[in-house]
């Protein structure tokens, strides 16, 4: 079994060239800009982890596994865009480097090109990925609706949160996974176990991402405490301390939102604090978690042939065990 | 053989569920709403009539027919906001109606649903079918990356602008042609002539639309006389003159087209004249369009086959014969 580093290691070496320019034009400098920002490839390997899970990863996975990263950073650029976000990965977006019309068309050959490489699977296997992908890139697209929605609501209710968190991120998760198991040969019982791991493992993930942009440690994680209460973002914290809060907090919680003065975040934090949502969003970090445990459990291959997913899970919720 | 008011009436019947709201969030609205707007769907009875040229229509060809309708709407959403265009057919754009953000969301929607619709094709054609789709679809990107190109540029050569239309424009139309003759079963020496019919024909049919806006009666085709000219836009019959003009009349026109003075379109019409390209731009199309029919009738089956696809050119060719 390969670790994720391995894996890691591998899919970049064969996607610079899926990276690399088809030709001089703005187009494919804008495209191959964004792939080759980086980023940590958790989804291409987990695609070959889904394979690997099953049987030997066959070559044809890499085509799977760049079709997911390639249709990420297509995501990536269009929600740069309707985001008006300046920085990605500490780099200038595509958006403000190349301007916001090679945006949009380098996105869109982006997700073209996640399609060129899906061709080049076996034809047995071909029509039930595609399916799978599908449903998935249209999932995807559903979410960053949702979020945008939200984005001009005042309330929004936890579980419509949860699901636009899932749509927005957790399905392609699960669904690269999924689609390595397919491609392994894997029964449809072993893929939803593994669809589900990924799923949920993708909440748990991010719980926590809003736990740390609160209450982690900014020099650690290379971030500015409360960005996400300075930019006034709905987040599993602000959404359940707002359910939770006796009418006080909750009167105060939205006087602090609709302004943005000194001391801002430590006053939300305050609120998250007495609320019990530091506590709380542990808690649900972990259930998440553990769920996703469990669905890896119930996949029916040895327990050696997990732990490469086991090991990856725990790294990535940054747990010692 | 059908015509193509038949084969456009059944393909519309059936398009009316694809273009239906998934579910009632504002993306599939968008996405329906532009679907709604209509056209000719000159491109999905393209796909139709490929088929029909070899054998009887198949119920999955409909699928591809949506394929590339959905295709096509999905460039032309994309499109407007690249080119901040506030009307489509005489309608207000996506993202006039529901802001760019959805607009550009909808438009990815649309492709990927694209997507769905070639997944419904039997396996055995897919690979070749996907193939080809791909292809095309970078291509029209490609297509549309030159032509803002061109925007900044003061001299674009005659073959540059070729090529920038044919990628834009023509590729689409020979490739429904080509995908629908796949479903029909065709081989590979009668799917290059029919690609290249359509090829020729939109080169034909861009070269027709170019002259109708400057010497077309505004009453008949709907359109402002000279709408080309005012928005300084880059046609055939501009960047022949700018070749072919006498240094005087190059010289007047590039003053002309740097100011916005009353008779502006009047003035630059006179310069067309003189430098022949009116006559010229009557050549360019009858060649294209004779090249086109030759490409026809070297498919090698009976020509009673051919019959709707020649009647189809010279419709749109506004040919009486």
């Amino acid at each position: 079994m390969n670790s994720f580093k391995d894996l890691s290691a591998q899919f970049e070496a064969q996607f610079k060239e899926v990276a690399a320019t088809g030709n001089s034009s703005l187009l494919y400098e804008a495209s191959s800009y964004i792939l080759g920002i980086g980023g940590k490839r958790v989804r291409p390997v987990l695609a070959l982890m889904g394979n690997e899970l099953f049987g030997e990863i066959l070559p044809e996975s890499y085509h799977v596994a760049n079709a997911v990263e390639l249709f990420h950073n297509f995501t990536l650029v269009h929600d740069d865009i309707m985001d008006n976000a300046p920085l990605r990965r500490g780099q200038a977006t595509v958006h403000s480097r190349f301007g916001i019309n090679t945006a949009l068309l380098s996105g869109d050959v982006l997700l073209v090109k996640a399609y060129e490489e899906l061709n080049k699977i076996p034809a047995d296997r071909l029509t039930s990925i595609l399916s799978l992908f599908n449903r998935t890139a249209r999932e995807v697209c559903e979410g960053q609706q949702l979020d945008m929605d939200f984005e001009k609501k005042d309330v929004v209710e936890f579980r419509q949160y949860l699901d636009m968190i899932a749509l927005k991120t957790s399905v392609l998760l699960a669904a690269s996974l999924q689609m390595g198991a397919i491609m392994g040969g894997a029964g449809l019982g072993n893929q939803d176990h593994l669809y589900e791991f990924g799923k949920n493992l993708g909440i748990a993930f991010q719980v926590q991402d809003d736990y740390l942009d609160a209450f982690g440690d900014p020099e650690k994680f290379g971030k500015v405490r409360g960005g996400d209460i300075l930019a006034n973002k709905k987040t599993f914290l602000l959404i359940h301390t707002m359910e939770e809060a006796n009418d006080q907090d909750r009167l105060k919680l939205q006087q602090l939102l609709g302004g943005s003065e000194p001391g801002k975040v430590e006053a939300v934090l305050e609120i998250y604090r007495r609320t019990g949502s530091d506590e709380w969003a542990d808690t649900l970090k972990e259930a998440y978690f553990q769920k996703a445990m469990n669905h890896l459990e119930d996949i029916a291959v040895i327990s050696e042939r997990k732990k490469g997913l086991a090991d990856l899970a725990r790294l990535l919720l940054l747990r010692e065990n």
